[in-house]
């Protein structure tokens, strides 16, 4: 802080900062969010279910923060993130004026329980609307509706895909998001048009399908 | 605030809550956004130009925020707004931790003055790269950025149109934005299919040109 200036008087320093994070995966053909019990004790919500999420620090930027709350919380790390609205309802935590900087989180984990975290974890469908904690089925309506929108127009599926992948594989993702079947040659076609995916020439073999060739994204711009 | 729970304590409420607005507007065939200048004494920019922007008050959202702000600084009203970005740099603020909650603008309004704000205005191209105060300069580019990405694949042009107008109006607020000229049939084409337009079934006769037809945004779904 530079000596030139006042600080900012306490006064207006009246609110918390929150960080929070739909962390989404594909798993076994469904859309999963990541959640956790929440353990605080001043916590009217305690035992509820809620995204992972928590306090700023003074010195850390909301990214920081999401990276080691994801970690500490929930044993994950290296998660795709990205800012996906701030929540400023001045009611929405009854402890007082908590601001939350949601982000989008994407992983391809596929491990039921992760390991390391500090609280009970787990992994449920982003569609099942029974309540978590503060407003966060609003955010998890909000995370949804971008990932419906982006999957359309951006290469974000990127972040729910193994390394390599058939275009099936693909298409699966993009019907679990958007909740509608596809028709599998226009799908082939729009895909192979977009020019976002490399073909590695190579092939596998499920069961008594032909063999599929094997795709990756390539590079993010 | 329930009685049931513990406020959040003191030490953890250390930021103070902003929003900035970046707002555009299309004139004389540029791209614009207002800025205002700084007046605050306790402030090392006071004098220098900066998004119009403010602190969040206590029992009040960052919208409702934005919209005092723009009418109370600017003078603007009924302005179209969504959320752009939360800036959480720990040092963006000087006078101490202020993260905030960006958000674009869009008005059609052309007026060079606006009147009854608080602060001197003024509109300048969105594309001048003079030092703005605080982060602002990054504020513009984010900006930027995202009203070029959404402009190609939602309606947000709406917001920059008068209610009616012709297909070469509209063009030109896509090649001001983009900063790429056209295909005059190809970007018909493309407007037209997207049916996100109406026919108004009149037409305008400007200068030697034969009349062109006026076309409206369809409502908003």
């Amino acid at each position: 802080m530079s000596k030139d200036t006042n600080p900012i008087p306490k006064e207006i320093r009246f609110a918390a900062l929150a960080v929070d994070v739909v962390c989404f995966r594909i798993n076994e053909g469904r859309l999963e969010m990541l959640v956790g019990e929440i353990i605080s004790d001043n916590n009217k919500y305690k035992g509820q279910l809620a995204h992972i999420g928590g306090l700023i620090k003074v010195d850390e930027t909301a990214e920081q923060s999401v990276d080691r709350l994801l970690k500490d919380k929930a044993g994950l790390t290296n998660v795709y993130k990205e800012q996906l609205y701030t929540f400023s309802k001045v009611d929405r935590d009854p402890r007082g004026r908590v601001v939350s900087v949601a982000y989008l989180g994407f992983t391809n984990k596929n491990t039921s329980q992760l390991e390391n975290t500090e609280v009970r974890t787990e992994w449920k469908s982003a569609h099942d609307s029974s309540k978590l904690a503060y407003d966060h089925n609003e955010m998890t309506k909000v995370g949804i509706e971008r990932l419906q929108s982006k999957i359309i127009y951006t290469d974000i599926a990127r972040h729910l895909m193994p390394e390599e992948f058939t275009l099936s594989e693909l298409q699966k993702v993009y019907e679990v998001v958007s909740g509608e079947e596809m028709d599998k040659r226009n799908f082939r076609k729009k895909m192979l048009a977009l020019g976002i995916l490399h073909d590695t020439k190579r092939t596998i073999k499920k069961g008594v399908m032909r063999p599929a060739t094997l795709y990756r994204f390539k590079p993010s711009k």
